[in-house]
């Protein structure tokens, strides 16, 4: 069996351990994690791949368990460092452990490498037990529109900026994929969705992590026309993000913060969306019925990803869901 | 009084930081510095300066009392993960707060910025006290020329991996100074030479720190046209470097390692060469004569440098020399 799914950082890379390490995951499922690429910035030369790097780390073993992206034991002397050189930007947490994953691969992007092939080759040591695509070769990079801070302008400033150094606290007018113009699906994120069995998006933010990827020329029209089925988790709990700010981001795209509303944002296959099933909180029970007249086969069961077997007991279910118990 | 130096790494350093706060040089002596960059190169995507970067570490109060080079305090964090990729070079000594510096360099170089100003950006912070100038903003990186240790073809490798990776001990017959052709000193480093009122050669390897610099089309002319005296210290005592394997580059241009064959490799300035005055350890004081006998006055004095006390010393004894007491 083949599983594609489509993910961001954190979210996504605990429900995809979960499912790698769930028991209905045997040698015979391939899973393919075709990644957002949208948060990848450069920062002081050097080429940052959240998502990618969340994903890698959080399947391969690496990941900081207590904040959930970078590595675990991490220490900060190269960013203390920078700071006491007055090097803007100060705000990004650039481990120094993880700064031996980012000269790698800056140093293979400046060598012609694609991000696609640079990807596979860190993988070479973490060793994920998926295949870990990036959405895109190209850059595709996520900025947002708000109102400066400080000179009240208009501007449009990189995403992690917007995140981490402003904690998403500025409302954002708009989303915008710097390159999504000339980006592409990088090679096999196309195959991987005509060839699954199983589509799943998990439970990560519908605007700057799925949003983004599908917004890549060539990837909604695949989902929509794929054979396989297309199952989501919603990453919105009892009216509020699980974790990060996907209010915030959803405000902004004028979808209200509940599991109905990113169902409906999502849409139907029947009816020209992207999903076939999709899987809410006990407590959004109440929802189900709505969800289920929009043509979308819906169920509620416990979403909150406390450890990796509750993870694993979320991807048991969405495949029960989906393939019949 | 304006003092020019030309300087390799650890040694150069370690003499400066004596010169600077000697007695004799106080705030009316202005000191300018032209480091050696045929040790440069880029490491992991990064350009690593390494007699510039010990110059400025150890006159700004940031080098390793112990090693020589790097910061004090280092941790290799990001080293030891590059080790885990099994990406090489791991042979070279890149600490985590090292890291900082290398990456504004880095970027800034990318930005366009030449060396040399970079190199004054970094000195913001770390206030050396002396105007340190690169040789040459052009790329001009000392490779080695040896039979490889493995297939015994001949081969020109990088001056580091034969100095830190094989430890000199790779018999070397030729250096070559990749970029020689189109180098160009840096600006002020032939302004620093004619407006001297006195030019040190400090105990640094004659033949990769000093002969690298006097390399650069038009620096030889210069110190030799100089209307300023110049003197040198030796880095050999008692038939030996002090520290570092000079002797294993002497060897390479058919130099004897001792202080008076140094001497006649640099030659008198009343004869074609650049020493006026050389200063040689009390050990080697049979040779006074020898030495004097190419026109060069000598003296011999305690020449190890202990502490920056003991490096202090030479340095007035090396201003006594010159200016009379």
């Amino acid at each position: 069996m083949k599983i594609t799914a489509l993910a961001g950082g954190i979210g996504g890379a605990r429900f995809l351990r979960g499912l790698t390490q769930s028991e209905k995951v045997t040698r015979e499922v391939d899973v393919t994690v075709i990644a957002n690429t949208g948060d990848d910035i450069w920062v002081h030369g050097l080429r940052v791949c959240p998502d990618l790097d969340s994903i890698m780390y959080t399947l391969g073993g690496g990941i900081s368990a207590e904040r959930g992206w970078g590595r675990e034991g991490e220490t900060f002397t190269c960013k203390d460092e920078l700071a006491i050189y007055r090097v803007e930007p100060t705000w990004f947490g650039l481990g120094d452990k993880d700064l031996a994953t980012h000269l790698i691969r800056t140093t293979s992007l400046n060598a012609g490498y694609p991000l696609s092939e640079v990807t596979q080759a860190l993988c070479d040591r973490w060793k994920p037990g998926v295949d870990l695509i990036p959405m895109s070769d190209q850059r595709c990079e996520t900025h947002v529109v708000v109102d400066h801070p400080e000179t009240g302008a208009r501007v449009a400033m990189h995403f992690q900026e917007w995140w981490i150094r402003y904690g998403a606290t500025l409302p954002a007018h708009e989303f915008i994929q710097v390159g999504l113009d000339t980006a592409q699906p990088a090679p096999g994120v196309i195959d991987a969705i005509n060839n699954a069995d199983l589509i799943l998006l998990p439970p990560s933010n519908p605007v700057v992590s799925i949003g983004t990827i599908l917004a890549v020329p060539g990837i909604l029209d695949a989902i929509r026309n794929a054979s396989a089925p297309v199952i989501g988790l919603s990453p919105i709990i009892d009216n509020a993000p699980v974790r990060g700010m996907a209010d915030a981001c959803l405000r902004a795209i004028n979808v209200e913060t509940n599991a109905a509303a990113v169902a409906r944002h999502y849409g139907s296959r029947s009816n020209g969306g992207i999903l076939d099933y999709w899987l809410i909180d006990q407590r959004d029970s109440d929802s189900l019925g709505e969800i289920e007249e929009l043509g979308i086969t819906a169920r509620a069961i416990p979403l909150l990803m406390t450890d990796v077997n509750s993870a694993g007991a979320m991807a048991n279910s969405a495949l029960d869901l989906v393939l019949g118990n």
